[in-house]
């Protein structure tokens, strides 16, 4: 897949990023590790107030997102949610080869690095009899729009934690018209959320649409055809019950790992990238950096911080990249080519 | 007047600088040569989209403003409109003494330049017999809200000008229920403004609530204690004209001067003030510049960089002045303290 721009991470630091490439005429392919954009917005703080973003007052992780997707929109750029880029090569032409461990590949011209604290990596389930199941029949921490939720339909689920990522999910799955009652298991007898999430799950409890069991997993076991059939927990007080079961959701945390963009030999500073703070370079001639996941003298790892350095990445690359179409600045309130991009004429 | 921070400029960087400096705890006096808070976001593009402010998918320079004003409310800075910094000069004691040319004097610990593209000055009127008039019957681009407007309730007043600014104060007077008809006046017969404005316009001349005149002042004339009486005008056709008047509003444009920031000895690059893109401090210890007016490699004049500028200035001061409070970076989304400053609780 060829493309001007590739950015690596789609919270919010990528997404303007991709605004700022696209608003300079750049063609752009967004990469997330999560199946979701937003980042450590959704991760992290989807519903807790955020009240530094100038011009906003308030907004919630999640409400930023969704400002900074429909802000995107129109640039129309290309989404690869639930990738990770594995490999990153530069050619001699100066182009760089990338790829995700599914094999979608990309020749692009410019890489941007906005990977936040890194790739969002869940923690693992652990039982005999999970093998082959990822993917198919064993889900970590999936998106949570109900587009997404509509694969569950109609299937026995099991979603196992304790916090607010796995109570979304069971809720939202529990609430669904001719949704079997959705099993929620958690090791503990307590669960974490906020108040109005604790009641819906209450009442969906009250309700017969969701059953509560504190427990682990102890196994599973599968047909010859690789299905879940059931799976064995083993309760607080030791004793042990099956679920029959066609799906696991399993929410026990994600944990940021920088994963493979440590080994892409560009010079860091503790575990950071090391940035030039006039075009936000790495090390690495046309691969850019920014967000949380960059260093440079006065670095501050602040949301608005990083669409500043998104800014001048874009500027920079698209100097590199386009050298005949140098000149001055143009501004969205007076240049009709800027509006046109952004879809506000014909 | 004691302060720990002096911010030079209203426009959208002052204001998010003065939010950033109470944010952390400092307090924060604000000046701005103009009447009203907004610099270019108000006198140039007042009504035109703005689209690229992350998260914000379209908002004119007015709504910006008034965007920034709500977010800065809760840290209540001190308001010093339609003042302008004339002289500054750094004490031994690492503080500074900063004055405004009507006596207004600050003690500031740390001073921070969002002038843009520098104070915004009034073209003059010329014309024998208006000597003594400004401030009590002759207003240069007065503010804009009703407020503002009240104290010329009742007058007999004389607009000048052509364009936006001039037809949008003929406009909102001559609405004024009880205010006899506003007299307009432009050297030429076309009038400049959006079509909205120049229906507005057009109908209030129907009605006969505004009166338009091609013509330029010849001469004014004032009464014994300094009133102004009546003007006289040449019209195009050469015919000359008097009208009796309590009040003369000249909206003949603004154009901005460096003025006294040019002589205070700070480095400076082709009328741009050089600045460390680590702590935005000017070639001065302790004096800090943000948006349009500094300058550093890769500076792009964009209000989201100003307003990252603004930021890591904020916080070097913040070191400088408060050195025991250094301490990990606090989140308005996390942190008590950060919220109850933003008046978010109690």
């Amino acid at each position: 897949m060829q493309t001007d721009a590739l950015v690596i991470g789609a919270g919010p630091v990528g997404l303007f990023q991709a605004f700022q490439l696209g608003l300079l005429g750049l063609s752009v392919q967004i990469v997330d590790a999560l199946p979701q954009a937003g980042g450590q917005c959704i991760e992290l703080y989807a519903d807790k107030p955020i009240l530094d973003i100038p011009g906003i007052l308030e907004c919630s992780g999640r409400e930023l997102t969704e400002r900074l997707l429909a802000q995107l929109a129109p640039l129309a750029p290309g989404w690869h949610l639930g990738h990770e880029v594995t490999r990153l090569a530069r050619r001699d032409d100066g182009r760089f080869d990338a790829a995700c461990a599914d094999g979608t590949a990309f020749d692009a011209g410019a890489v941007f690095i906005c990977a936040g604290v890194g790739a969002f990596q869940p923690r693992r389930l652990k039982a005999p009899g999970l093998e082959g199941l990822e993917g198919r029949h064993l889900h970590y921490h999936p998106a949570t729009d109900p587009a997404a939720l509509d694969c569950f339909a109609g299937q026995r689920v099991l979603v196992i934690g304790g916090d607010e990522a796995a109570l979304v999910r069971a809720a939202a799955l529990a609430e669904r018209p001719g949704q079997p009652p959705v099993q929620l298991m958690h090791r503990r007898d307590v669960l974490q959320a906020d108040a109005t999430l604790l009641t819906r799950i209450d009442a969906l409890r009250q309700a017969g649409h969701l059953v509560f069991h504190a427990a682990q997993l102890a196994s599973a076991r599968q047909d010859e055809a690789g299905r879940l059939l059931q799976v064995d927990i083993t309760l607080s007080d030791g004793g042990l019950r099956t679920l029959d079961l066609d799906t696991l959701i399993v929410c026990q945390g994600l944990s940021p790992r920088l994963g493979p963009i440590a080994d892409w030999g560009l010079a860091m500073d503790r575990k950071l990238l090391v940035a030039d703070p006039a075009t936000f370079e790495t090390s690495a001639p046309g691969i850019h950096a920014a967000g949380d996941i960059v260093s440079y003298p006065g670095k501050k790892k602040l949301i608005l911080c990083g669409f500043h350095e998104a800014t001048l990445a874009a500027h920079a690359a698209h100097e590199r990249l386009r050298p005949h179409e140098r000149g001055p600045l143009l501004y969205t309130s007076s240049s009709t080519l800027l509006q046109q991009r952004l879809g506000r004429h014909g």
